[in-house]
């Protein structure tokens, strides 16, 4: 393949591009999409050669739009990247950190520097609809005094500078992503399992699947439950668990799996991504 | 007790509002109050005497924050009500269906009556902050062809009148809420355990907490999971199931989760929602 474009949902400078870098190196092209909707289609319209989504977060949990995008597209997981998110006071050449008084950014990235704004009582905090959004805005409009909390992929987008790293309260704050391509494909390396399926409406169901991977000692990472519509209290389930579908026992218990539930799909078995 | 005061979020007319009304009837005060933090504070402070939260959608899935809440706040689930979400268009006295020229909802329900604005290619689709708030700036304002979609409620607070019902497009679209009180209280026809968890970190953990259940054919009906902040991918599982804390296999399996899970809370022993 000649340099692959790959699409995420934001801006130029998001956390997503951050994190298609980390996985991917520098050498790939980008397509900022506007919505989640938007990316998992640039991928099966063929636009793109992959799409790069935010699956949960270690603070605010599961991007349930993705899980659910997951199930309606017929997308596999190629791969996983987990980025640590580290929140930057970022501002144009010129503007100093003693000379900021109003910052701009989305309001789940200022909810997550609230340590920041309780030291600098007179700097004011305005939401912006996008992280890296907040500094594409300074560079256009320039606002005097203005700063923005980004990635430094932001900062380094727009041609800006970081005034101060690490805002953020907690730095237990990691995003994971899935890379998503049209066509499946499984590298030696892979030592991981994504599914979803929906239990049979019998007594004990879910524990029932959950023993096809505890009998064979298969080690489950994540489980995340949601709702199958037209069927109310019922649910799908996405499990993540350890091994590589051509291992004998991941086989076995894919197989055993399959005469307890209504609905399995193996969505990807990819190389786990380092903390 | 008199006539208990029975906080929600949202506005005058909302669908909590409905949902209050048919789990206890209408003889009981409402303090609408506008975030979920705030309710759960009313009911901790002693302001208010319940709060009523949504806590499940059959389309939407979770509401997460509420989760997050229960864990966070120490009040009890008292009871449980399962509503019908219908949609009605509503407009003030004198605006007749077919001088409707906008409709002013919360995205959300507008999203979910799109057959309605497919069928009506010349109204104009208004996203607001709420949707009994839209019925409420249409009582304030009065701006001409101007309707909302909300609950039923929501027409009888703002005097205003129901031009057309079930506007929704899947008829399988229910909330689930949760009575919170400060005191726990078990009613006798209690047959329902809400519970939330953490496992210990062994091989297996969530498959041995599952079969405290299993073992004892105690059905589950949902399961939940949520990020432990400050443990990167570890959770927080939320589990209902059938029974009663008196019931001597409930308390069994009660004190043999204890055996195999880090934390364990018990947040209410109720009466299930009639579907």
């Amino acid at each position: 393949m000649a340099t692959p474009l790959v699409a995420f949902q934001g801006e130029r400078g998001s956390f997503s591009e951050e994190a298609a870098y980390k996985l991917l190196g520098r050498k790939i092209r980008v397509l900022p999409c506007e919505t989640f909707t938007a990316i998992f289609e640039s991928v099966t319209s063929g636009k793109a050669n992959y799409c790069l989504v935010p699956i949960e977060n270690t603070l605010a949990g599961a991007v349930y739009e993705n899980f659910d995008l997951l199930q309606a597209n017929n997308l596999h997981i190629v791969s996983e990247v987990s980025l640590r998110i580290v929140h930057n006071l970022i501002a144009l050449p010129g503007t100093a950190r003693k000379d900021v008084r109003q910052v701009y950014s989305h309001p789940v990235a200022l909810a997550q520097c609230r340590r920041f704004f309780a030291q600098n009582p007179k700097i004011e905090r305005i939401t912006y609809y996008d992280t890296a959004g907040s500094v594409k805005m300074l560079a256009e409009r320039r606002p005097p005094g203005a700063a923005a909390i980004a990635s430094r992929i932001a900062a380094e987008v727009y041609d800006a500078r970081i005034l101060k790293t690490h805002l953020e309260d907690h730095r237990e704050n990691y995003t994971r992503f899935f890379l998503l391509s049209k066509t499946a494909r499984v590298s030696p390396k892979a030592n991981k399992i994504s599914i979803v399926f929906s239990t049979r409406n019998l007594p004990g169901a879910l524990y029932k699947c959950l023993s096809v991977f505890a009998l064979r000692d298969i080690d489950l990472t994540k489980l995340e439950s949601r709702p199958l519509h037209g069927r109310p209290w019922e649910y799908f389930f996405y499990i993540d668990f350890v091994g590589n579908v051509k291992e004998k026992r991941c086989k076995r218990a894919l197989a055993h799996l399959g005469e307890v539930t209504n609905f399995l799909r193996v969505l990807g078995c990819y190389e786990s991504a380092k903390r």
